[in-house]
């Protein structure tokens, strides 16, 4: 989407929106962390998130990546930097043709600093001297396919004071095609709204965003400013000044004269603004919360669909999935990632292209052993890892080999069954509640556009003991609202379907759209599925020496018991497939299990036969 | 689908069910009375019906056209029969071809009876000599794409009594691919179950289906009995001979025993039973209502949709549609029929393929000027015209040029509604209540599978005068939950649509499958439509005599009114629409037209312009 669309729609419903700004990290655990992080702050809503420009091979290189990241895995609608720095024409045109295969369709058109050797900016051979020619390259190259944004500078630029050029500047970087401005950062509000007068004046009328750079630390704060030659206003010193050795308390008032500032500039109309968070999330979400703009019941997080979409090239128009993946969001993008077509309103014939193998597409557990080790401790028993998912469930550890993230707020609504059942040894990986018609707005089950109905069947995918199974199974099957798929390891599915047709498990219902299916299960994709559920337990078995309890009691649950989904098909029963599993329990849940020494196959000789976590 | 699986349905679910069957008449007044009336017994509930072979060229090439009609148009699953008689290999293959196309996936290979000219029957040149070569022939020409039956004699056959080599012959029939037996008819049902067991004996497991021959007058059940050479138990001959004269008691009296035999069929645990319809209703119906087997709010017809289903070749998945047509099913079925793909799951891109040209596919009003006088009457105002309207909602007329079926049951909730917009000028085109989720078994608006729910937005279509449009787009475009689409003749399309898409109207909910959404309204399709509904009202006021106030006044509507449709987006709000339109009143309804003789054009100057009906 254009920032240009999201823009006119904050103008025209007159809801303030928000971006955030990074940069390629230096050490390859800085990129990892930054990813996590620029996860966990897409549930602070922005509307979409810059990667500034890194200068010079690898970095510029990273850039490109970071932008299929945010597109592809993390659903962030992204624009790219790209600086005339170093960059001949070819150099441009290859890193156009990536932001393109990416999905990406804003750049933000720079000259760029002078490369650290030199003192005065120079065009590289062949590459392009200003701002201006590299805004009409790209519109020349690639029609209106890319929004194109330029820079303005409210307090002048590091090699030009003389504001009366840079507007002209901005002016023909405007004519030529550019529409929309970002500025450098400010804290002169005044300054800043009398620059845009003058910019208006100079008959500029696209856009303008300004670039707000929230406080860190007093030495940070100081630094920033001095290094973008932006005034810091004489009141802001004098109440900073006196606490400036106290980290904490220069973050709360930083943090008020910011949001005093974002308020000022909005109350003369600018309705979104820039922020340069510096690769961290803290300083910027301080901001966000004495704004009150960060999501909350009040102020849902707006997701179109009720899994996190890819904005990957070919993959906007996809809005259906099978359910298994809802926790392993990246994976399953990354195992579709050759489709040539993605489903679109039913999942259909979708499920004849082949999902990815695992390795080939490093799916496995992310993680050193060390690390998961620490993460998860020892479990001995049963017990002891359904305890694990009862923490999780209970929001006391984050992620599971089965999950990428946090538990989902809606699982409140089930967590007393959920954790109950983990107590008897009935491991939950996956669920859903019932949901029988809420408003799109609902503040846990909602998603879509306003003032439409969301609906979901209950669902839960459970890890089932052989010792329970047959109970289970003959439960389910004399239930006739209840469908079930049940496979292990090995691959030995049992269902109750009585069609391989994919079964709808959450839909939508919209003023003036198609009735929305985003969410199936079906069998095919379960299969796959299975693989992926199975090796993560393999890879978690894996991380504990040979022999010792945790990897036997982990092998042993991979190698002998079943992955089974359960939907009820009344959405008006919420509470049916707990009904059906009460009562039941897995036996010896405490047992540790001793390593067998003579010639009988100990339980853990399939992990043996797998091949190693990545 | 294949005969074979809709026994085996019977037979799994041990619901009874009834074939019916038609032969190709002899006139072409003929033909479209039978259409009509199979389109009738659609309602009924046959699984499947059955079009008997015209031996000849003409009645040979009735057969294939009643094939076309029956599958594409009438919706009904049928089976071609296919005879020797007269017949060459090519002008076999050719009739196979036909069926083929027609989406026809049974056929009930018949040697046939010997022509009217020859007294014992004789291949034609290079033709077969007995169903068994023709059976034979089909299945190696298609493999397993028809369902192949043959014929049973419990009685003997005309030219053989001989039972056992009957027998032999039919054991030889199934054993080259025949998979389903129908016999001939009989009363005599001691005798048909003493043959099924000698039939079984002969290591015949195929299903047999009864033919079950209604009575209708004395006179046409003796001759056909003595026709088939078929044997009337003496006890019927007792009961009916006293009432020979009385055809009303004849047709009582041989209901019951008509329907005492089925029931005794039944018994002996044949679960499907093909009636000999004569191409008569009343008959085959009474038995029907004796048996209790015709569709009611107890027992309701299973419709896979709420649209009678197209089986044309390529349309078994098509499963959405606009709503325009829903009165106007063969006009939709013919406009498309050109289309490489028919919708599936959604709309999405099915609008862009053009609707076919009204003339090209004669959609235009049916019957001749003077019927559709006798049918409509002269109306010679608004008033007039509405009342009309008023008497198809109250079922007194059972047409209307945008009706060409009674109007649905469903209707009934808002009949009251609906007559009363009427009695105020605004013309009530086509409508549907407001579904907020009844199961998917309700008698009145149930349709898909069963433990489903179906949902429905409420939607009106109106013809609506100038001088009251303005108000009417006011209201509703006040109003957050209604859309709408607007256009007159000449084409001004309006709407608050606030995108290009389609708007689901209608939608089920399933267990084990993908959400289904069988019908949308959008704005291509609906200036399709729009083209249609005003040629009918076109073609309509050219029934009556240039400067008559009936074509005045019709014609006036064409010219000047507006096609308008309304959605209200809430399907929670039964009654919303009707609110909005309420105290609206069209001025001048009993006002009749004078033709004008001055210079000035009449209002009726666009159908001067227009093509004639055809």
């Amino acid at each position: 989407m254009h920032i240009q669309e999201m823009l006119s729609e904050a103008e025209r419903t007159g809801q303030p929106s928000f971006s955030f700004e990074y940069f390629p990290p230096k050490t390859a655990q800085g990129v990892q962390n930054l990813y996590d992080r620029m996860d966990r702050m897409y549930s602070f809503g922005p509307k979409f998130i810059d990667i500034t420009w890194g200068a010079g091979g690898r970095q510029a290189e990273l850039t490109c990546e970071m932008v299929v990241q945010a597109q592809t895995y993390l659903g962030l609608e992204t624009c790219m930097h790209l600086t005339c720095t170093d960059m001949g024409e070819e150099k441009i045109n290859d890193a156009l043709r990536r932001a393109y295969k990416a999905g990406c369709t804003n750049i933000l058109a720079l000259r760029g600093d002078p490369p650290r050797q030199q003192e005065k900016w120079q065009a590289a051979e062949g590459g392009f001297q200003y701002a201006r020619d590299l805004v009409s390259h790209i519109r020349k190259s690639y029609g209106a396919h890319f929004d194109i944004g330029v820079a303005g500078y409210p307090e002048g630029c590091d090699d030009n004071k003389d504001e009366d050029q840079l507007i002209d500047h901005l002016k023909e970087k405007v004519d030529v095609g550019a529409t929309f401005i970002v500025t450098q950062m400010f804290y002169d509000v005044d300054n800043f709204l009398r620059w845009v007068g003058k910019v208006r004046a100079a008959g500029i009328a696209v856009p303008i965003v300004p670039g707000i750079m929230p406080i860190a630390t007093y030495d940070s704060f100081i630094r920033r400013a001095n290094h973008m030659n932006c005034k810091i206003p004489d009141r802001w010193i004098d109440i900073i000044n006196p606490v400036k050795n106290d980290d904490v308390a220069v973050r709360e008032i930083g943090k008020t004269l910011v949001a005093e500032m974002c308020r000022k500039i909005l109350a003369a109309g600018i309705r979104h603004l820039h922020f340069y968070t510096m690769n961290l999330a803290q300083a910027t979400r301080m901001v966000l919360d004495e704004l009150e703009w960060m999501p909350s019941p009040n102020r849902p997080l707006k997701q179109a669909l009720p899994w996190k979409q890819s904005l990957g090239f070919g993959r906007r128009d996809e809005d259906v999935r099978p359910i298994f993946w809802r926790n392993r969001n990246k994976s399953y993008v990354k195992r579709t990632q050759d489709w040539d077509e993605f489903p679109n309103g039913r999942w259909g014939d979708s499920r004849s292209p082949a999902f990815g193998e695992l390795d080939a597409y490093g799916v496995g557990l992310t993680g050193t052993n060390e690390q998961n080790r620490k993460k998860w401790g020892e479990p001995k028993c049963i017990a002891d890892i359904a305890h694990l998912f009862v923490r999780y469930l209970n929001k006391d550890i984050e992620y599971l080999p089965w999950s990428e993230a946090p538990v989902a707020s809606e699982a409140d609504l089930i967590k007393d069954d959920l954790i109950d059942l983990n107590k008897r040894g009935l491991i939950t990986v996956n669920s859903q509640p019932a949901v029988n018609g809420v408003k799109s707005s609902h503040p846990v089950h909602g998603w879509g556009p306003p003032n439409g109905y969301v609906y979901q069947k209950a669902y839960l995918e459970l890890l089932v003991s052989p010792a329970v199974y047959p109970e289970i199974r003959r439960r389910i099957e004399k239930h006739p609202d209840l469908s079930y798929y049940a496979v292990t390891r090995s691959g030995n599915l049992e269902t109750n379907a009585a069609s391989e047709g994919p079964n709808g498990l959450t839909w939508g219902v919209f003023p003036g759209k198609e009735i929305v299916q985003p969410t199936i299960v079906e069998s095919v994709s379960f299969l796959a599925w299975k693989d992926e559920a199975f090796q993560l337990g393999v890879d978690w078995a894996r991380c504990y020496e040979d022999g010792t309890p945790s990897r036997l009691v982990l092998s042993e649950i991979m190698d002998t018991w079943y992955l089974v989904n359960i939907v009820n098909n009344d959405f008006h029963e919420p509470r049916t497939i707990f009904e059906v599993l009460s009562d039941l329990k897995v036996p010896n849940l405490d047992m540790v299990p001793v390593p067998r020494t003579n010639g009988s196959h100990p339980p853990t000789n399939g992990v043996e036969a797998s091949t190693a976590p990545q």
